[in-house]
């Protein structure tokens, strides 16, 4: 009777919001995991999905450097930004988080107007970014604060946008229904030699029904009537973008065309910039350095995890990313969460063979958020322990029938 | 690459305290077994301990009937009460549960007084379960509110306690200083042809630095000159046992001798009871008809429960008294618990594989309660889905070995 137990276990987490980042679960999930089975061969992969915490992740997982820098937040005052340059072989790669300088979080709740927030300080990190020399600029999409087309972005580069009159146009997204034309002479010099990458949510569109004013403006903050004026003034701003710009491909509907309240729109019709599924960008397109398929084809097991685990994870939030992936070459997956939510078996269906919870005690929010790093390393050992279980039930179960059999 | 999965499967939980029966969490985790493994045999034996819910948990497994009536409770007001007539092979035992006629939780909180509690309906019980003919008796103790020296439940059996004046003395504890005989002529006349067994915590003596009035009487309600005051009258008492009584042992200084308040010296030494370690009694007797051991044998995994894991858990409660006879056949258990307390890793010392927490969401105490049912059969799920993916590493792990060892 002999037991087989994992011999790699590749350790896969999203970041806990508002408590915990991506390397930190990572970690704490390993640490866990050692615990139960000491000796075990452990690789992290904390991952980032384009979204808040995108920047530091890539720059713990390739040890790259953090460039801490103040830019003008969305409502047009001064927040603290950051943006990264990747090490290793990733060393000529720049990452710019659009969240850490227009992320919705950066907008106080008394001034949360999509009309009037604007990505500028996206603008600046790029242009420090150029200003360095990198020769790719990836740019992590989701969590914005904005609905400006990526106007205020081009602005900060460089671009002028002018009203009928040859006067520029203000910040945020309504101004854009004065736009009239597209300067790009002013551009800075070197966004023509840089390959621009943005890693976006390809289902976010700019225009039309489905378009992002409407689909996020109300949790931007926008009423009914704001909506609508909201899409006017982007669908003026994609045609002026299509007449003046470098963009190829569809800026109104492309995939991706709407990411971070149609930065992805602006970035690609004035830069040029290249629009990418975000886990294809962030894991696959060699950029980051995070070979994440063939570590998961090396692996024994994978464990992943997230802050919520619910009806909405297998959407395409990172755990169902890494079953995906981890289904396409049968290595098993589990998932761990702060809170297993409603409708969190759903994420069987996606690839994640079992879950399980942080939690020990009764407790509230607080109190989990604040012992998040403790809770997991137990919650992991807690796990490993019961995997392993079922191994040695295995194991005894096939010695008992075979026994039987002789 | 095959994998074995447990065919057979033994949910062995206690109830979880002021929530949920025994046999409530043992349906609830089945259920939740069955969805992740349809098909495997579940066999369902809910562990009583002695105490609150052990009478009811035992009319379940036995199929018996619950005998519902009013007694005279610990206070001296009426409560309602019951007891039961085991059912099937066990018909001829009636089970008598201290808790349900002299439980703490009978006693309201402004009247804790363990000087005047009494264990009178105890008494009333028995009688009725001797008017009924039963040839046996098991009384379970634990979670009482009494120490009267079981003298009450003597008196409801027609025993007289009778001072220096030959006057019957009065109900609980404290009257026991007065006590100068015993009168057992008026005794119930079945008590000498019916056996009657108390499920003790050996553990629990009645005299002594370690006796009852010392160790129990400041949880249940007694000032440091009152424990000092009971256990006077208990070493009066004892005496008078000794003299006038029929038991033997010792009932001063023997296992179970203070189990709930020394009931478990008055019936030894009042009526001749047997003293059996509690799980023994429960368990092992053949009285209760729950052959635990037998059926953990034909089990591949054995699965109990508690409603509080924590440090207390390995010293004599029900997840670590069924991990001890599963360890002693090989089989492996894992535990569900409402709550993982602190310390609650020390119950892999006493041979539980693996734990896992009912709590999915952060949650107040009041709602884990109430939805007890419902979190228990999805974290039974939840478990049975890692334990079998346990499985699965485990073949898998195995079969790429071969791979490259051919």
């Amino acid at each position: 009777m002999s037991v087989r137990i994992p011999q790699r276990i590749l350790v896969a987490p999203s970041g806990f919001k508002e408590s915990l980042c991506a390397e930190s679960v990572a970690t704490a999930i390993a640490a866990g995991v050692r615990r139960a089975l000491p000796g075990v061969r452990v690789d992290i992969a904390p991952i980032a999905d384009g979204g808040e915490g995108t920047a530091r992740t890539l720059a713990v997982a390739t040890r790259g450097a953090l460039r801490e820098m103040a830019v003008t937040g969305p409502t047009g005052s001064p927040v603290e930004s950051h943006w990264v340059r990747l090490g290793g072989a990733s060393r000529s790669v720049a990452v710019v988080e659009m969240a850490a300088a227009a992320g919705l979080s950066l907008v106080p709740a008394d001034l949360r107007d999509p009309g009037a927030t604007t990505t500028y300080g996206v603008g600046q990190l790029i242009a420090a970014a150029l200003d360095e020399g990198a020769e790719t600029i990836l740019v992590g999409c989701g969590d914005s604060g904005t609905c400006d087309g990526g106007a205020g972005a081009l602005q900060a580069l460089g671009a002028r946008i002018l009203d009928v009159d040859g006067v520029e146009i203000g910040l945020g997204g309504k101004e854009l229904a004065r736009a009239a034309r597209l300067d790009l002479t002013g551009l800075h010099p070197r966004v023509a030699n840089t390959e621009i990458v943005l890693a976006c949510n390809p289902h976010n569109v700019l225009t039309g029904p489905q378009g992002v004013a409407r689909v996020f403006g109300p949790q931007k903050g926008a009423s009914v009537d704001q909506v609508e004026e909201l899409a006017a003034a982007l669908d003026n701003w994609v045609t002026i973008l299509e007449r003046d710009g470098v963009g190829k491909g569809d800026l109104r509907r492309g995939p991706g065309s709407g990411a971070s309240g149609g930065l992805g729109a602006g970035l690609a019709g004035g830069l040029g910039a290249v629009l990418r599924s975000r886990f294809e960008a962030l894991l696959d397109s060699g950029l980051s350095g995070i070979d994440l398929d063939r570590r998961i084809r090396k692996a024994d097991l994978v464990i992943t995890a997230e802050g919520s685990i619910d009806f909405q994870t297998p959407h395409g939030k990172v755990p169902a990313e890494v079953a995906r992936r981890a289904t396409r070459y049968g290595v098993p997956v589990v998932a761990l969460a702060g809170s297993l939510g409603r409708g969190a078996p759903a994420v069987h269906d996606v690839g994640i063979a079992a879950i399980a919870s942080i939690l020990t005690v009764p407790m509230p929010l607080s109190e989990a958020v604040a012992n998040g790093e403790e809770l997991l390393v137990a919650a992991a050992e807690r796990m490993m322990r019961m995997i392993l279980l079922g191994g040695t039930i295995a194991a005894r179960t096939g010695s008992k029938k075979r026994n039987k059999a002789s």
